[in-house]
């Protein structure tokens, strides 16, 4: 994955000696264990990356400009770091959240805030991700700390200076063969027109439909972004049948444009419908101003059903990610915005939740539903059983805070049994920091080699089958769930 | 367990090599724990087995019938099995779901299709099942795939065939002393009676009293239902003192034909008394068909109360499996009837839920529930803490999607550091399939060998205590547990 | 930490070969990791005790008599033993519980019952540190049995008549540096008082502040609670202004006897403010005896906020253990009085029930806020997320049942990945039991000690990390979060 042109080779592990780039890390301990699971690892360690959710801007690899500085890379934009940061009594600002482009000296200053902070991030997903992306992108064999946050900051530096540190030379290092953006309805993915339009990049980059704020009528500017998108989409959405028809174009718009699939990201997954009448009657009571906020609730569950619908007609995938609290600290959101580390995930269901859209729609051959969630309790109880029965509905990797070792076997663990390997949509990054995809697709493959090869020590399954279950899970389910 | 006349020998694995049956399959994989793990394996291996629950019909081994063919036996009417191929895209239809018994040609057909799709399987217990049935029960050496299906087809076919391989033999051969069935209340047993009679059928096959339809008075025919329970008790139910009485006598008339227990599942464990008037009052208005629906759920929590007392009076074992959404893909359900793979659990409360239960016959001498759930969180944080304190309370062994390898280990973890191991139940096989059974016990065996083996490796338990404990929940708890 | 003057040493564990007091135990299995396990353990084994959170009555400490009897001091009240005991069908009764000392007939005979009926705490965390108390603490060197249930007490009973085994000289030898009591608002903290006044004893007690009965309005008992409340704070507590100046004196008089924390256990840790002038009217309908349930809930959740703000004023950390319907079966309530083993866990919800206290208080640089649960699902998906952005919150150990091994094990699993370690408060014992102080500590020192290997052994942990982090837990965390 890693074995690009001028990228330090993966297997060249002693020359990382202090950072415990070891060839087996996360790997499982037991001796016999280990050995199955390092050649199952070793039989995808090199496939290409198939990233079918993320939230890199294609607008990075379309302008190909150098990253800016560590902070920038590590740091700022990334609320998984920030976030325990803030925990660790690091105010935001002291870390340039909010701010934009830091002068190079207080970008050096928060680089050391997080260097000198390091033993906060012991033990979790992010220390690892950034001691890989270190060692394996930038070829740093020292672990940060107050003492080499300097020297490391230089060599990173030193390292964005080179052509072959672009995003471009990057993706190709990487060996990403798609890449899937996220992007506004009303975006005229101008980036990946000229991205596909390039001879000289040959890299898949995709957008993703995202519509939630066009949902959720009860928030600040719900009006005036449906005005907005009635008028890219050529359609007068002053009616809810026009906002259904505008919706359809931009949907149309995005899949001529690459796009496979639509994001919706909701307090919850309801999924109720309004008659006809209702619907009108709410939809524009909305843009008066007057609907209530049940009737806000109620129209957001049934727009998503009315989406669902559109994913059978025009076959974009359909993923869920709910019941994350967003902005949790008021005071924060009010002074940094969203995305800055306070969304706080709640109870999820999906059982009775999804009944009504999976009584309508969840055997119709067009429709791929990934569900996703940050509630672990719905893994074997509602997540598994859904999958092993619905054609339709896929279980998404697991997400945001369950994306590291331990909560990813607990995944497997919890769903495997009833739902087996082919119902999940294989490894999902969701990166916005676009040097720890690599990183966390080799998590991924690390991880679930370890799993399978305690199947196949428990005698499970056959190696055989846990060296193809492997691959598949790569780049097999992707491609089939997400139409790649 | 399987070494009964003409069975291939559970020992003689290497007649197996491409289905790795392997003698210390589902064992820890560490080598010190696994021989430790061995050895209470086999102190328990050979035990017989004893079935409080399950869904075998007593007629099969009345008549005793050869089994029809393979489809029949290992597909169609097999929710776990189906389940999975109608999420790979195989529709129930081509799997012969509601339609009988299938010509031959299409049962090959229906069993290819299986074969062909084993992949799904890889990581599930059915598969695991699947597989153990066919080598240790019909001496089957390959691994099922599109290649081998005919084959395996035709070996199944001879088994069938040989008068070894009738109901009557494999009870004997499977080495089962007791198998619970489950049976309506107007049942009248007359299987049971018959095998009771026969002293050519030494086996003790008894029955268990399941009442839900009677008390889920909302339900379209309830009213018939209960019209036709009085007449098999010989009361008047056009009143709720004639529907108590007519439960009373058809308890005492399965206890008399050998039942030691009744079973419920309803939406939830809520029990919550309505005074003597209110119940008659609703009880007639559900009747009159003037009920509300919160009337029919109270009804049905007061009625559940009700049972409980009856428990206490007769000494019926009260087992409880709750929270199950049954029926969740409506058109489904419509075309193929229940119990064919769409039922998803939802979650599960049983603290507040069953506490007036408690208060009221929670210590008495009688009681004895054994309460089952889908919904793992209620493991550590409700169930184990229940069973540790109320004598009456034990726990049931993980159901449905929970028996299965990671999921047996998850829930010995997460109750016995509060209840112990004497509070729960033993193994519940909970089996459809009748060749399932040995398997299934031989699972739960192997699993709670392995659970027990960590427990002495880290010197949490003495090795003598631990063979203690595999046999009293191999044989001691059922029999204790379900009065056996 | 037991090396204490006159203790038998733990390494000597030769001498207890029937108990299996294994140096290894509770290490994982795994010959590589416990290897490191064990090194990282020696490193903290020794440390001083520090015990920020338990019940000890300071007067144990005060008095410094000898303990009564084996009975007293390891059955009747201790709620973890009483509780499986009562499950395995002995009376609450022949244990003695709720009937102060016990002639010494029937002391021996309540420990009797505990010895013969110990295989029902097989597995069990109460029987773990039992057999640590006895082997470690009192020498036993014996399995307790029936058969040698008469030999131990006589063995315990000369023990308990040594000045050795005295509270304090036990204080001593087990390390003690500093013990947290548990104490009502009105307590004159006599008791700890003389302790810090006298001389020839060395150690810290410390109370903590208890409020709860003070805000649950709707409690029989609770209008003269807090009017005595103002007879000992001075303060007419007829208002609520006269409630929240009363509070505020009697934690000042806490913190001047040395406190550092306040404890708050109610059935949610909802926080919703009132206003000042609906605060009032609602306290005074309570006191009159007319405000309404959900009233008096109401004001809870305004109090609950307000405790949280005077801990930004005094420095008081703020400790929440929630969501435990207590005294579940009326009937042993009414005879035994509480905390007598029926005490069950419900769903517990942190994410919203506490944002109006976070948004207010939630980045104040005074407030520590540690957070207790038996509902594990909280762990990945509300507690790990909060303490991993907010700076005043901290996740507290493993409590009550979940006071284990598998599960501290699940705990750290489920934290760390997102909140580190750094966001977690050190082990807090929560005892009642003084002798099971030390074992608790030592398990918990184990525990972590495996976990940190596991993670060594992955490669997701250097070691010397690993060493620092242990050391860290055992008490620098303590010390940090709890102002010690």
């Amino acid at each position: 994955m890693l074995s690009g042109v001028g990228a330090p080779t993966m297997t060249a592990m002693s020359a990382f000696p202090g950072m415990a780039r070891h060839p087996d890390r996360l790997l499982p301990a037991e001796p016999g264990v280990r050995v199955i699971a390092r050649r199952l690892y070793e039989s995808v360690r090199d496939l290409p990356i198939i990233s079918p959710h993320g939230h890199v801007d294609a607008g990075l690899l379309a302008d190909n400009l150098p990253f800016p500085d560590p902070a920038a890379l590590f740091v700022t934009p990334d609320h998984y770091v920030t976030r325990l940061l803030h925990a660790s009594g690091v105010a935001l600002d002291d870390l340039g959240v909010g701010r934009g482009p830091l002068p190079r000296d207080e970008s050096r200053q928060v680089w050391r805030r997080l260097c000198e902070n390091l033993p906060a991030f012991r033990g979790t997903a992010v220390r690892y991700w950034l001691e890989s992306e270190l060692a394996e992108v930038f070829g740093v064999d020292e672990r940060p700390s107050a003492k080499t946050a300097d020297a490391i900051y230089d060599q990173v530096v030193a390292c964005l200076a080179m052509d072959t540190f672009r995003p471009r030379a990057l993706f190709e290092r990487f060996g990403i063969e798609v890449l899937a953006t996220t992007d506004d309805p009303c975006d005229d993915l101008a980036a990946h027109a000229a991205l596909a339009a390039d001879p000289s990049f040959t890299g898949r980059v995709l957008p993703a439909f995202r519509p939630d704020r066009y949902l959720e009528s009860a928030r600040p500017g719900w009006a005036a972004a449906v005005a907005r998108l009635g008028e890219v989409a050529g359609v007068d959405t002053g009616s809810y049948r026009g906002w259904v028809a505008a919706m359809e174009r931009r949907r149309a718009y995005f899949a001529r444009h690459g796009a496979t699939s639509t994001d919706h990201s909701h307090d919850d997954v309801s999924t109720e419908p309004l008659t006809a009448g209702e619907a009108e009657r709410v939809y524009r009571a909305a843009l008066a101003g007057s609907a209530t906020p049940a009737q806000s609730v109620a129209l957001r569950r049934h727009m998503l059903l009315e989406m669902a619908r559109m994913s059978c007609d025009d076959g974009l995938v359909m993923m869920l990610h709910p019941s994350v609290r967003r902005g949790h600290h008021g005071p924060t959101l009010a002074a940094f915005g969203p995305d800055t580390g306070h969304d706080i995930p709640v109870r999820a269901e999906f059982t009775d939740a999804l009944r009504p859209l999976l009584e309508r729609f969840g055997t119709h051959p067009n429709l791929r539903l990934v569900l996703f969630t940050l509630d672990e309790t719905t893994f074997s109880r509602e997540l598994a059983p859904l999958a092993g029965f619905y054609p339709s509905v896929y279980l998404g990797a697991p997400w945001w805070f369950l994306d590291a070792p331990d909560a990813v076997l607990r995944f497997r663990a919890a769903v495997t049994e009833t739902a087996g390997f082919t119902r999940t949509a294989g490894f999902i990054d969701d990166a916005r920091a676009f040097c720890s995809i690599p990183v966390r697709h080799d998590m991924s493959r690390r991880l679930d080699s370890g799993f399978l090869a305690r199947l196949v020590a428990e005698h499970r399954l056959d190696e055989d089958e846990a060296h193809e279950v492997v691959s598949d899970l790569v780049t097999g389910r992707p491609r089939v769930v997400f139409g790649l």
